[in-house]
């Protein structure tokens, strides 16, 4: 386990990106985002768009829609780190033919091995009904398979709802 | 915060609204059911009449499919009200083309400034699979939002699990 | 209420199954598992055969895709339970046309009869989008009506995030 390794669980709109930050920035600048949104549609681009504006100074922006785990790699030590989120790159890499399944596991040891506090992002999908297309469905199973392993390593595990937190595993961060 | 705001949040059939109606009827009578329903098919009239006949005598029920922040707005002071639920007003309120950021604003006010206890039923919507169509996932956004300035107002918050309150804020109510 | 049934919900991928196997198997052996799915198609017998592998020596398995409650009825007493699903049953008995309601009260019968422990998983299936179609309307209802059933019978109830159990009734298995 990695006691300094913050997982921020949620649904969509459910708070996690700003709760995430709010966790960071408790800590001492600089602080550095990884953003792993591609900007391929204008929702998309809007979104990130909001995003930005509501971080302020202090942040480091580094984009990492596909090489999340390089991008870990490369980080200096003990500065803060938010990933946002692992559910725009797990589809990101689902959607460019790539083994999910190994990269998740390379990427929660990526994430686990940053020397300094780390908080990661993700979507919970499983909890409506079964989709109609099975790439949804593959999507969703490699979702629930990489959010399980990153709870496993994670020292703090919230799941938010309705933009607050409840926690699922350790100690309020 | 508004200490005399409850908010039941939870998927469907997991019990928000017979939970939400026996936190009520622990208050004195008489009850306000503020019912957001439009009995616009079969399906939808079924479930207003079932959730009617579960309700006995005490609750005094008014219509408020749209103006839901006017209803409560000319409400008695003192009286216990129960609304539900607020997915349905947002529901109504998209399909007839409203700006529902700013309904959404003015209508978390009118629930905390009622003179009396107040129980707002939701629904929590995002977490599944991304909807195919954009309809939905502006409604998926709206009601993330609604129910975080919702949640941020209450003074309690009840996440509904298979009928069972799990607690998100505050204390039991 | 039923303190020897633990009622494990939650959504796909959730680690459901792998949580109520390790609840069961902490218990002395032999432990019975009464399996759900019907191997209509390959992701399904896929899916069996992954569940099969990960369980080891000392389970007996029995199939009971349809006659959940003759299956539990037929238990030799004293010897821990394993059923995986209820949403599968659920599934396999909604597609055949039977009385859901009817048949979701006396499986509830059955779990709470066994002499011995039961440990029930099952899906938490609406905190999406309301679906398009009136078949998954029907199943999404159904299944909540059964869970909120089960949550009330049993002694634990338990709400899988990420492979990690939060408790929503009772105390931990």
């Amino acid at each position: 386990m990695s006691p300094s390794l913050t997982f921020v669980l949620g649904g969509a709109r459910s708070g996690k990106s700003a709760h995430a930050e709010a966790i960071v920035a408790r800590l001492a600048p600089p602080w550095i985002y990884i953003a792993t949104a591609d900007a391929w549609d204008d929702e998309m681009a809007e979104r990130i768009a909001l995003h930005r504006a509501r971080r302020g100074a202090g942040w480091q922006t580094r984009d990492a829609p596909h090489d999340l785990a390089g991008a870990l790699g490369g980080l200096p030590p003990g500065q803060p780190v938010l990933v946002d989120c692992l559910t725009l790159w797990l589809s990101n890499r689902l959607l460019a033919g790539a083994d999910v399944a190994a990269e998740s596991a390379a990427l929660v040891e990526a994430l686990a091995a940053h020397d300094g506090p780390v908080v990661a992002v993700s979507n919970e999908v499983g909890l409506g009904i079964v989709p109609d297309n099975a790439l949804a469905r593959r999507f969703r199973d490699a979702q629930g398979r990489l959010n399980q392993m990153v709870a496993a390593r994670a020292g703090t595990v919230l799941f938010m709802v309705a933009g607050l937190p409840m926690l699922v595993k350790g100690s309020p961060p």
